[in-house]
């Protein structure tokens, strides 16, 4: 404090401390090709609810183009009245709303992916936002419905072409078309300059970098709902169109690669079901034996993270720890042994297991499903 | 969509698109010296309530140290039973809690400085994000409070060693010592490593790069609390410790240097008190004859920046848009010659006066306090 500090002039956008350079998104390394890959938020070291835009994880197929939203336009077409193309300025004519929704990938993680050593890991393809724009309905509304109306194929303008179909119901819900995410414009990782949102449904089909819709009768078939984005059963059939993303929750201090001293410690971590609010999240601090209710941190939000907190004075004794979700619908988030009597081990997608964190007598925690 | 976009990787920490390089902190220029200044949210260009940690406004006053959260420590002492000296990770270990409050500086903006041009130059000093810290109650009972312990005088590590007096009724209520700002670790213009923060109370006493709370029985009347940051009244009297922010609303959009079209427009803004919860914002779009109840968007939080929205359709011809905030004491924000009738015209601090845009034929906005 002997010298004078850097200027208010000296980051007109400002960045983390340089002391905080390891916060940063979890790459795969080693991939063939990083064009459709993801990133994972870090969230065993992140706190509230909120995710901050530059560690918002990343899912894209194509890439990340670069939009320039003065040339960007939206078609809506097939069975509406009054077909329309939008500039992003129109679009942003329309009344706006603003909620705080996650955003969940649907193989997160995938069934045969449960060996990852940090809560990122693991389940890193979830963030959270405050989410800004126009209520999909809004639009169609301009558009006008036609009778037989019963989808909307929504597609992105990034080089995979990312096609979703989208029920109608959902579309006159609460679904929006976002162009704002904490505040500021959307980044271009999360589909710059505007969205589809579709709060709770699994994240491919909130399509980024919208340029089309198209109202249907019937949904498309595209490759992301039938190849992929399906659940294969143990008969060999395939569940298509699940969408909603089931009741989750996740301890994220103390998680993998942490290390934590005996005698106090803050249990936390984060909740989140695509039905609704977050009713209750329960922990336990003996691998399952008896479960006590953490506290909720308000606002408890619909289709939001809610983060969880329990005290708890660690023995110093060899143990694991577990959180289990329930939401206001009462589905209780399922044991990953569960789930697969039902789903098998050909599954990928909707996988909401519980995840057990293991401490040693050293304090150092791993992963439950790893064998130490 | 021809070609591939960038990878996953290429942004291990996430930055806006280039198409929104224009969007940053709106730093004042041809200032003599920028160690000792502030910049501003950039209001009129964000959507929602939460500012996201780029673009949180700055004022210190001896420039952003730069610290190394290793080195970094807390003194605690004076009236206490036991004097503490505590690491960040110390800091970590208490039990956490995270809410969404608005900081806003005293002067937002000064009673001389009406005439600026848009929402930011007028109120940019004012920003909101989801903090997770610990409570200072809590370090202050570790340490155990004696008997005539009525006051704690937090202290900067800057080069300006900011002190301020806080009273104890605040310190044992929702005064907070806070690590982290929108999920992440707390900006260093922001304070980093970690920072007082008083919710409501002017942004001054909510101390950064916190070094020591030394707990008296009297405040220590700084330099900070006596020479500035009082208000000085039309009898030569000056107001000290008014800490609580009162009662304020502007509209964002449309707002100074913006143009809107004839027809539908979306007016829109934030409001905010430091005494609770925002009740009502009421909408004049003829200069105050009249007024419209605005919606509020959920959730209407304690303390935080709370959207409202009214949907208006303009006929073309020139007139004068107002909002007006009553909180849940029941205050309602002044017009500013009723302010100024009271607080004289040599005050500077706690100027929460309606904000008037004029909207002229062509659909240009401008400061209703500039003359044409």
């Amino acid at each position: 404090m002997k010298a004078p500090g850097a200027d208010v002039g000296s980051q007109p956008y400002g960045t983390p401390s340089p002391y905080e350079k390891r916060l940063i998104r979890n790459i795969p390394k080693n991939l063939k090709q990083y064009t459709s890959a993801s990133s994972r938020t870090p969230l065993q070291d992140l706190d509230g609810i909120i995710t901050p835009n530059g560690l918002f994880y990343e899912r894209h197929h194509g890439g990340i183009p670069e939009i320039d939203p003065a040339r960007h336009r939206l078609m809506i077409h097939g069975l509406v009245e009054r077909p329309l193309v939008l500039t992003m300025d129109e679009i942003r004519r329309f009344p706006s709303e603003s909620r705080i929704y996650f955003i969940e990938c649907s193989g997160n993680p995938g069934f045969e992916a449960m060996t990852g050593r940090t809560a990122s890991d693991l389940v890193g393809l979830v963030s959270c936002a405050e989410w800004t724009g126009v209520r999909l309905r809004t639009v169609l509304e301009e558009a006008g419905l036609e009778p037989d109306a019963r989808w909307v194929v929504a597609e992105g303008a990034d080089a995979a072409a990312m096609t979703r179909s989208i029920p109608m119901e959902k579309c006159l819900d609460d679904a929006m078309l976002v162009y704002s995410q904490n505040g500021e414009r959307l980044r271009p990782q999360q589909g710059y300059p505007f969205r589809v949102l579709l709060p709770g449904y699994e994240g491919n089909m909130s399509v980024k970098w919208l340029r089309r819709l198209n109202v249907t009768a019937e949904p498309i078939h595209a490759r992301e709902e039938t190849a992929k984005y399906t659940d294969l059963m143990p008969d060999g059939t395939a569940r298509q169109f699940t969408f909603v993303m089931e009741a989750k929750s996740i301890i994220t201090r103390p998680s993998g690669s942490q290390r934590i001293a005996a005698g106090f410690n803050e249990i936390t971590g984060l909740a989140w079901s695509g039905h609704g609010r977050i009713a209750r999240v329960e922990v336990s601090v003996d691998d399952g034996r008896s479960w006590t209710e953490a506290h909720l941190q308000p606002p408890v939000l619909t289709r939001a993270l809610t983060r969880f907190r329990l005290p708890w004075t660690w023995d110093g004794t060899p143990t694991t720890i577990l959180s289990r979700a329930t939401d206001e619908t009462g589905y209780v988030q399922p044991h990953f042994a569960d789930l697969t009597a039902v789903r098998g081990t050909k599954s990928f997608y909707h996988n909401n297991a519980i995840i057990p964190w293991r401490i040693a007598a050293s304090g150092e925690v791993a992963n439950g499903f790893v064998k130490a």
